[in-house]
């Protein structure tokens, strides 16, 4: 073969589809010119180191997308005129015009100037696939079952149309029941919109409060998605110290300027884990009633709970409407339920309505019918409650192996609820060697520094236990611990 | 029974369903209390006119969600405590605060500003059920295949933690191809950026261009939701006028000021249908090559054509690089397929991969890959041709109807492609009324108003023929035709 076809390794992708993309790739490109005979298959499975099959697999494709042709007794051809050259006989080859820089909006502005910290924290995040449950443990049979029986031209039919951007009612109706048992929240479908992705629900409402400069609080340390979500908008962040009952609300007190709105994470604070009292949950409210102002309550990581009591959601103990209510189901159903939530104070109903035809007034409608049946239907609690018994098992073995192997370098902050723990490490290493060691052990831990507006604690680290193999995990542990104390 | 239950009426949702929501909603609300007895079966299937197994599942459904419970032997009976209620003894009974109206952002006011306009939109989009293709055509069985064919732990296994903003690789690279084959763009699969909605592909790019008071310059008469996107970002618009060969670019030469970028339609412009030269396409882009302007050429409704040549992409013929292409298959694959896409200039490609990290960092799987298989098996465009077939039927049946009963009062401009005619009505009746007796005769019209900045033109209507019965039809025709005339 005179031109060089690359097999991209995916390994999600069959052989095959990977064998035409690259052809047409080549033929696209030129470098197999229209109207010439194809490599034979012969050629093509030895150079690819495929299969016969494959290569007239890949060749079926290609028949299909009309770039090549077989005429019968003569030979495969690639087709001439290309499906996409009766176009670009109009286009003259002129010298490229030189390119000017962009210019952006002060928006794109801000968030060019965030690019390393975003880029860092996609690369911690990839690193440790730390954003969901170990997926072998995903209820996909049930999930498919539910796809496979609202698929259908008579559940569309109703729905297609009706266009209805605050999400599908009947889940509204589900999502919302849900919450009151299960988190405390007040009931009250009307004021419960879903969005197509999690991001996007704190992303909505915080536009619609936030003009560059207003004074936004949130935890120190604190979600580092927040941050930079709030940060997007031009906020200054008045970043506000924790204790072991939660946020400082005295700290809000001395300030003078007004606060837009303070984000949250009572029931599982990230990255600590501390649960927010109950006593200051009241004086937060207190607070927030006197001083007209929001509070953003991510509710987060708060499914798993390994027998401490339950407190209600701040939503549920609001007796005025200062709350804004934010979750998702990322930690049950991910990665098949990628939808987020909110519920809102009835004032806010009428702008998050507005900002949703504006930006998504289509959500998808499989996803929504499917979840509807599996909260409606039992599935989801039964599931939480499934899959706390295999957590709370993981998570017991990883304590008390690292109690066994490095009592002395290793401190536990007491944490009872979420999918990690937090860790803190005495160690002479560096946190980047600590982490490489504990990876080749099999271990995954992230370092805590961006959850830091200010100087982060070396040696602070996440650990998540849901992925781990309880029977491997006292000897990775041990050889992790082994390094750490060295 | 001594309380009131209501089944909403809701056909998508099965009946024992909605008894089980209603009774739930009674049981939150404190109309059935803790510890009391359930009314009998025969009582609720007598008082909600439903079967008597119907109420028996839907008692079913509220033991699982731990509402109700049966004791053998003794009867069936509101849980004592309720699943949300050990959250409630928490809760005093303070006096709702005074609540205070909310302070919006800029962007949150200017939203708030368009509410009008926005709702008489969504109004007129519910009413026409405008927005896709016949469900009956929509390839359903086939798609229900490839999402049983994905959701596999196989398949989910490899992609899940992979963070791919920008979209599912195989599917970038097989709409890429498709593009490239069907519309002229230019083949490059690194530069296409996937969406999760429709309206976000606009609304990203937009967001990161314009700050308040640039000047964007639109079709007129022109795309509503394009209007109100550029408008929520205070961009101030300049509303160019169209001739026969598209977007009139000696208007835009004599504007002094600069513009920030230029919106047009040119496959199938919204509302006319105009199709923009060749010759004209060529002095838009050497236009914007000369002044640096970027293009945002939405090529929304292009893949039905019926017997016209087609013509490049703006995007395939610009020998700069100026052009942000944006697309949907929502007239092609709706209700399944929500996604959007668009093809960026190359320097516009970094700030979008920022910008999808702050608000939409992952998409929806199944739909990638289902959709990624649809087109490289060759479905996509095998469908658009059958349906094309079927159109193409239904338009001319519809012209021709036009054409033999109000001749005289109906015009229709040339305009060959797309799923509408666009018609002028000459009448003494108001809009309103035509439309209204149009609905009685099962015509759909729909104001073309909304795509006017300024004065727009009574009579006018967009008129969608894709759903049309062609055996009714001309009956139809014939009676709406007698109203317009008296």
């Amino acid at each position: 073969m005179d031109f060089v076809i690359n097999l991209e390794y995916r390994s999600s992708v069959p052989v095959y589809r990977r064998a035409s993309d690259a052809i047409r790739k080549a033929i696209i490109e030129g470098r197999l010119k229209p109207g010439q005979t194809m490599p034979s298959v012969r050629d093509l499975s030895a150079g690819l180191q495929i299969s016969r099959a494959t290569v007239l697999k890949a060749f079926d494709d290609l028949q299909k997308q009309k770039y090549i042709t077989t005429i019968s007794g003569s030979g495969t051809y690639v087709c001439d005129p290309l499906p996409g050259e009766m176009f670009e006989q109009n286009l003259q080859n002129e010298d490229v015009a030189e390119i000017h820089p962009v210019s952006l909006s002060e928006y794109g502005q801000r968030v060019l100037d965030m690019a390393g910290y975003q880029r860092r924290r996609l690369e911690q995040l990839a690193q440790l696939q730390f954003c969901g449950p170990p997926l072998e443990l995903t209820p996909l049979s049930k999930w498919r079952q539910l796809l496979v029986r609202h698929c259908k031209l008579r559940d569309l039919a109703h729905l297609a149309h009706a266009r209805e951007p605050l999400g599908y009612p009947p889940l509204r109706d589900a999502l919302s029941a849900y919450l009151h048992r299960a988190r405390g929240v007040k009931y009250s479908p009307d004021l419960l919109v879903v969005f197509a992705s999690q991001q996007f629900k704190l992303e909505v409402p915080a536009r619609l409060l936030i003009d560059p400069g207003d004074l936004v609080a949130i935890e120190e340390p604190g979600y580092p998605d927040a941050r930079m979500c709030f940060a997007s908008h031009g906020a200054k962040l008045l970043n506000v110290p924790i204790d072991q009952d939660g946020l400082d609300v005295s700290y809000l007190e001395k300030i003078s300027q007004p606060i837009k709105c303070v984000y949250v994470t009572p029931s599982h604070q990230d990255p600590t884990g501390i649960v927010m009292s109950l006593e200051r949950r009241k004086w937060l409210l207190d607070w927030a009633a006197r001083s007209n102002t929001l509070i953003i309550e991510d509710d987060y990581d708060s499914e798993y709970r390994y027998g401490n009591e339950q407190l209600p959601s701040l939503h549920g103990l609001d007796p005025a409407e200062n709350v804004i209510y934010i979750s998702s189901l990322w930690k049950v159903l991910f990665p098949m339920v990628r939808l987020g939530f909110l519920v809102l104070p009835k004032r806010l109903l009428h702008p998050v309505f507005l900002a949703k035809l504006q930006t998504e007034r289509n959500l998808p409608l499989l996803e929504q019918f499917a979840l509807t049946d599996f909260i409606n239907d039992g599935y989801l609690e039964k599931h939480i409650k499934r899959t706390t018994a295999v957590y709370a098992k993981r998570r017991q073995a990883l304590i008390q192996s690292l109690t066994r192997h490095c009592r002395e370098t290793v401190v536990l902050p007491f944490e009872t609820s979420g999918m990690h723990l937090l860790i803190q490490v005495q160690s002479r290493h560096s946190d980047r060697r600590i982490i490489d060691v504990a990876a080749e052990w099999g271990l995954s831990l992230m370092s805590t520094e961006l959850y830091y507006s200010g100087v982060s604690e070396p040696g602070e680290f996440l650990m998540p236990f849901a992925h781990l193999d309880e029977k491997s995990l006292d000897e990775s542990v041990r050889g992790w611990a082994q390094f750490v104390k060295s």
